[in-house]
């Protein structure tokens, strides 16, 4: 039997190593593009910033671990090209140019996602953040040349991240995009606190601002707006990702939302043979019931296990996803989990939404600090359907107890029950999503 | 209508407060034998640790601003010394050894807890640390004496913060107690990891040493145990705490697990005019669905809040505690929530425990350190049942993921599911209570 798997990042790499382990036999082939494979995306930033580190850290396991350990047939720089769904076959072009057919009993597509930049003149001076190579060449323009400035196009976790990163470095750092607001998602007062820490570390910040091309200038670039021009001797694009699913697509898959690949909880697309997990497929959002893409580590890990697990039988289904994020922006923490409001609205709620402001900790406890919550509910049911939170202490695991609750279709009033922890160095009495969860049950 | 409350710590103020709010026109009365109300009991270590912050500062609110404010004929120094459920009236005495009686329509008791001191030669010496009173007398004992040496006998979550607050002021701090084990109820791995940070921090620790009586030594005092004498300038009783139920006792209300007040879910005795909340009472255990007595914070804030709105009418069913806590010790944080493998076995259940350690946060990642966790689970049915857990980094908010999954019933194998918030600078991608559940699984 072969299994053969396209893309070999976080989903590809954790259902080959995990099929490896579960089926000794398997003919194991995977397809990568590139030369990297397992390796921490995510904390490219924090290298980033950390001029001591070598890029190539991040590496968990390189190519040749997988081949010589685990016994899987990885061919780096072979980029697939084509799907027969009718012959069970995949073509893959190497970077001779040579195509190479690979026949399958199963397959994986883990194509992953891949930034949308923008269609301007002089885009190919904009740097994206995505795949390592990505990273090793943001890192080696900051080692090899004066970076004094640089301008972030976009303003979603990645662009708050790298411009954390480079702020650190000493880089001023200019954030562009076109859109009016600040995480659009977040409460207006939320995005205002994100807003505001930007500006205390000196960020320039330019919302609403018409992106209209990209020039030379000497070895760096002005990004000409509308009504602006900024110098930078570094131009990061950030302005989101897009799911690889034109493979599946030409093949005759079924796509859904946001174009993403259809899965079943088994994470099988339209054909019964062809699995799709990481970035390029969807999930159920756990609150709507519905199909989401919402592109995110965890969810890429857990989806290549559990194709791993359900290659010849069904036996692990995925519940689906509750969207909850963290991430940091200099001292400030933000998370969310499940809807906003108008996420709510528009998946047929009745929703009702409400701010605190509590402490992160005793209020008698040196470190405690304000945590600004929204948290959203539905009218009609009473039922709990997300937060919001930012702050400078305390925040980021405490979306989980949200999270959760999210997962067991908690109403608010029950939320409000939980017995969650308190000693007076980690919490008030009552904890901050406590406090939320009682002030909204007023509001329903 | 006339409402009385026997005791005005959270559970009571709590009760007389929102009554307050809810029935404007209601006679409240609270009697209090001491003459502090509403004051933050659990902050009280980390006050005696700070000498430049009054113990004063604690109270949330003071006795005369209940009685201004809030129209509640708060009586201070009287202690209630026999309820009769017949004639619904209830008799205090005054300091000055007045009895005073009160009728009710409603009472609540909220006695709270006392500390169960030893009976030992010379008990007379030991300090508890109880109430708002007790903290005064230790702080300033230490303020006003050369306290170089402090014994604390008992190793709960009182004595332990204890120790590091005197610790923090240069007191060597020796701990004693009669039982084998530190935290007993801790996995011993565990157990072994507080323990050797405690010896880390230089505390002497004896367990397994029965104590036999307490000599006075000039100013200070000795305490010989079984083989030991040791000298302190201060000495700490901190042996554990029992619940205040002897009034209720005396008035022929049923009594349950531990000699708790017996409580429905809306806070009623076994007389249904007379309520009890806080650590005098008992609650249902999320997980067992049994009586239970765990004297903690929250739950005695929730119950007060539940009597008044269930006062005249059934409308706050509380669900019942998880046992969740938390404490530092030193660097440490320790959490638990549920059962842990013997109080499952108890329970009825088929438990199994699994240990693991992960990191709080991307390994890259500075201020990433080890978190210890076992888990506990059944493997009939495939429910969590509890986990506790030690580190010194991202500990106290991660047991609040497994509070609410024990409020949700859930299995092993959905909380596997729960999409729980990663970012490096927080979590490796599989938060650590995921890879604990993950690996309970499999034992399963």
């Amino acid at each position: 039997m072969k299994f053969v798997v396209i893309g070999g990042d976080a989903a590809g790499m954790s259902a080959a190593s995990r099929a490896r382990r579960l089926y000794p036999d398997l003919e194991i082939t995977v397809l990568e593009q590139g030369f990297d494979v397992s390796y921490s995306a995510c904390s490219m930033p924090y290298n980033i910033a950390d001029p001591d580190t070598p890029m190539d850290d991040l590496v968990v396991r390189t190519a040749q671990e997988f081949i010589d350990k685990h016994h899987i047939d990885l061919r780096t720089g072979h980029r697939a090209t084509a799907i027969d769904p009718s012959t069970k076959q995949v073509t893959a072009r190497t970077l001779h140019g040579e195509s190479v057919v690979f026949a399958y009993d199963k397959l994986l597509i883990a194509t992953g996602a891949v930034p949308t930049l923008p269609d301007l003149p002089g885009k190919d001076r904009l740097m994206p953040l995505k795949q390592l190579e990505h990273g090793r060449r943001i890192k080696e323009m900051i080692q090899k040349h004066p970076v004094k400035k640089a301008v972030i196009l976009g303003m979603g976790y990645i662009a708050l991240e790298m411009c954390e990163a480079l702020a650190g470095l000493g880089i001023q750092v200019t954030m562009v995009k076109p859109g009016p607001r600040l995480l659009p998602w977040l409460p207006e007062k939320l995005a205002q606190i994100v807003q505001e820490e930007l500006i205390r570390k000196h960020v320039m910040l330019h919302m609403g601002t018409d992106i209209l091309r990209i020039e030379s200038r000497g070895p760096g670039s002005t990004i000409i707006c509308d009504g602006l021009a900024l110098d930078a001797d570094l131009v990061i694009g950030a302005t989101g990702v897009a799911p690889c699913s034109d493979l599946a697509k030409d093949a005759g898959l079924d796509l859904g939302v946001s174009d993403a690949i259809r899965v079943d909880p088994y994470l099988r697309s339209s054909n019964p043979d062809i699995f799709a997990a990481g970035d390029c497929g969807d999930a159920i959002h756990v609150v709507t019931g519905k199909p989401v893409w919402i592109p995110l580590a965890l969810r890429a890990n857990r989806a290549g296990w559990a194709v791993a697990d359900n290659l010849f039988a069904d036996s692990n289904a995925l519940q689906g996803v509750a969207g909850t994020a963290v991430f940091k922006v200099f001292d400030l923490t933000v998370v969310r989990s499940g809807l906003t409001l108008s996420e709510a609205k528009k998946a047929g709620f009745d929703p009702v939404e409400n701010q605190i402001t509590s402490l992160s900790r005793a209020r008698w406890q040196p470190g405690a600090a304000k945590i600004h919550i929204n948290m959203v509910g539905d009218r009609q049911s009473g039922r709990l359907l997300g937060a919001q939170a930012t702050g400078t202490d305390g925040v980021a695991h405490r979306i989980n107890a949200v999270a959760v609750a999210l997962h067991a279709n908690m109403s608010v009033a029950d939320f409000i029950q939980t017995d969650l922890a308190y000693a007076p160095p980690f919490s008030p009495t009552w904890d901050p999503m406590l406090t939320a969860a009682i002030q909204l049950q007023k509001k329903l």
